[in-house]
């Protein structure tokens, strides 16, 4: 137990100076939340979602869903018919989750809906249906109402499954700024369903996979070895498994990608550490994706910040020759970029200052070690970016080796 | 220590039944902000507002600064000339932050200040200044900017002396509904400066008097023995102290207040617990502060709702004659209203299921035990409820006796 504590200092009895009471108020708060692999949560026998966020709070009936447009338009009958059987008074609110309609006033628009519909605050959850951006807002509105209303994730993207959906940020972006506002708010659970993956298209597979990548590439082999063997066939088959070999590695990398998040995620969920390994990737993607709109998708950009990273590992040692060929070819394997045309070295360098005084001062930049290992420097240097990204650009032009 | 834990159950080894792992993530935050007593807090020696929430994260001189137009207009030369003798760098927000103004448009006028000033999100917190809704607007604000940013607030009414600003919740008004949006975020420090009630009109001092008049009925027969003795001669003076008789009685009576405000905040910092003695008073006041407005001010209602359940509690035997007559005395001593014309027997009970509703199906209705003590009940009756508005009503029309 940490136990929460009032704490008093106090010197006001003498009445000749001013009084200096003061007070430390500590208190601590336990959060938890489930995330459960499902399948087909819109089957009529899979009472996951209808159950979501209410065990030992009594059976209720209402429901306010939020649920994105395209998704709705493919599901929507589906989840008709699931609300139906198991009695359930909804009202649905279908949102255009756009990154362009990723601001406040579409978390007002659910707040609108919220407040004219009516929960029971500790019984009935909102439940988010959709991608990242959808998650996002959803997560938003329910930490705003009445000052927190559970809610349930249930991520229809790669990304969202393996990303979005498994963590407790909130946000919108606001003043022509990413994820500027938002809030750390748990999930009362994440449902996560491959199905959803049946109707996804092929680039966002791949952009799904580069976060999956980079959970192989900072913390484990198996995990990259699984990606090698399998990238190719788990984008063919949109990772639905249609034999038992590849439904066992869709299972395995899905697992994996989400066990290795969510292991680096508990211990510091309020990033109050800023030494993040899951930021690999995530140095230089802001500003690669911020400039390459709309050419390029967020798991895009993440690749190229991780063939450009591994180059810098590469240069100094800590990746060898044959451990760079193999990252290189799983990136192409996944059909994904390692390079864009707006990655130049002065962008790279901008980026690096913007991330660095994002994380209070020091660069704190993960650098892969060999295959599944990372660690954190701060000394790298314009030059070396500029170099880094120059090799990248030669080796995209090689032909590939290996597992290809 | 509570540990934070990632226990993974899993069963999806055998292929021909559906995945089955789930993860719980479980993680503990503790949360500790200061609140302390500072007297004058612009002069120019006093240098606890400058350093207020930047102990131990190295020097900085940026902030920005939100204040009340009504007490920019009083107290603007003071604060330019503080501000410029530490050499700060500051961007103003003059906002008019009246109860209509309490939207979540005002805190996003205030968010776009903030983003386009730009501030160090760990050194720089942001400076509030102003009374309850002020604070509300801010803290909201605050906590959403980049998921958190750093926040000190100063109050300078009584009731944001003794309650707003002392306490976790932010929050705005929406479609209708009070304090329906908002987030629970400690500020990094509260700083309680009685100077600025010099200029609080003595209608606002009676207000913010019936929070501490709540909180000594509740749990400080002390604390109701000084609003006795010196309650009148507090309203005269603003709580300034002329003599060091008068200075003590203040010293004490916020004093104990504030103790007894966080003393019941702390074990319950995000009221996960729904029986609240803080909450006293607040049972029926928020639909007799509506229906009454614009009449009535906050602690005018809730001075209202004690006096009735005073009554209550007094024909259940919990209260006895003279400690009713007693408390009746002290509200007509610090001139509150005991009584609103909006607060019918119909009234009442539209409140009571609200509340009810409110406290997830049952009343736990705060009643004082005498004087100083207080327990929670659950069968209060629409009866008792009429039986003791009129009560109250009668005894309004009595001649005062004792105290006063």
């Amino acid at each position: 137990m940490i136990p929460g504590n009032l704490t008093v200092a106090r010197n006001d009895d003498d009445l000749t100076s001013p009084p200096t009471t003061s007070w430390l108020v500590e208190a601590t708060r336990t959060v938890s939340y489930s995330v459960s692999v499902s399948r087909d949560v819109f089957a009529l026998d899979n009472p996951s979602l209808a159950t979501a966020g209410t065990v030992g709070a009594g059976e209720t009936r209402r429901r306010f869903v939020v649920i994105d447009k395209v998704v709705h338009e493919i599901y929507g009958d589906q989840l008709d018919r699931y609300l139906r059987h198991h009695d359930m008074t909804t009202r649905l609110c279908i949102l255009d989750a756009t990154e362009q309609q990723k601001t406040l006033d579409s978390a007002t628009e659910i707040l609108h809906g919220l407040d004219e519909f009516g929960i029971d605050r500790r019984r009935e959850p909102v439940i988010a249906i959709g991608g990242g951006v959808l998650l996002d807002l959803v997560g938003l509105a329910s930490s705003l109402y009445r000052r927190h209303t559970p809610f349930v994730r249930v991520p229809t993207t790669l990304i969202g499954l393996v990303d979005a959906g498994v963590g407790v940020k909130t946000g919108v972006n606001f003043n022509g700024q990413k994820n500027r506002l938002g809030t750390y708010e748990a999930p009362t659970t994440a449902l996560l369903d491959r199905n959803f993956l049946r109707s996804l298209d092929r680039r966002h597979l791949s952009n799904g996979l580069a976060e999956i990548l980079k959970i192989a590439l900072i913390k484990d082999p198996e995990l990259f070895v699984r990606l090698e063997e399998s990238g190719g066939v788990l984008l063919d088959e949109h990772m639905q498994g249609a034999t038992p070999a590849t439904e066992l590695a869709a299972r395995e990398v899905l697992r994996r990608a989400v066990h290795g998040m969510l292991e680096e995620l508990q211990p510091n969920l309020w990033e109050t550490r800023l030494e993040r390994l899951v930021d690999y990737g995530h140095s230089f993607s802001p500003a690669i994706e911020m400039a390459g709109l709309p050419d390029l998708l967020h798991g895009e950009a993440v690749c190229i910040d991780m063939a450009m990273t591994t180059h810098i590992a590469h240069r100094r040692g800590l990746v060898s020759d044959t451990e760079l060929g193999r990252v290189m070819n799983v990136m192409r394997l996944l059909e994904l970029p390692v390079h864009h045309v707006s990655c130049t070295p002065e962008l790279l360098v901008r980026a690096l200052v913007d991330t660095t005084r994002h994380r209070d001062g020091l660069q704190r930049l993960p650098l892969p070690v060999g295959i599944g290992d990372a660690t954190f420097v701060n000394d790298v240097s314009a030059d070396e970016l500029a170099i880094a990204a120059e090799s990248v650009v030669r080796a995209a032009r090689t032909v590939p080796t290996g597992a290809q």
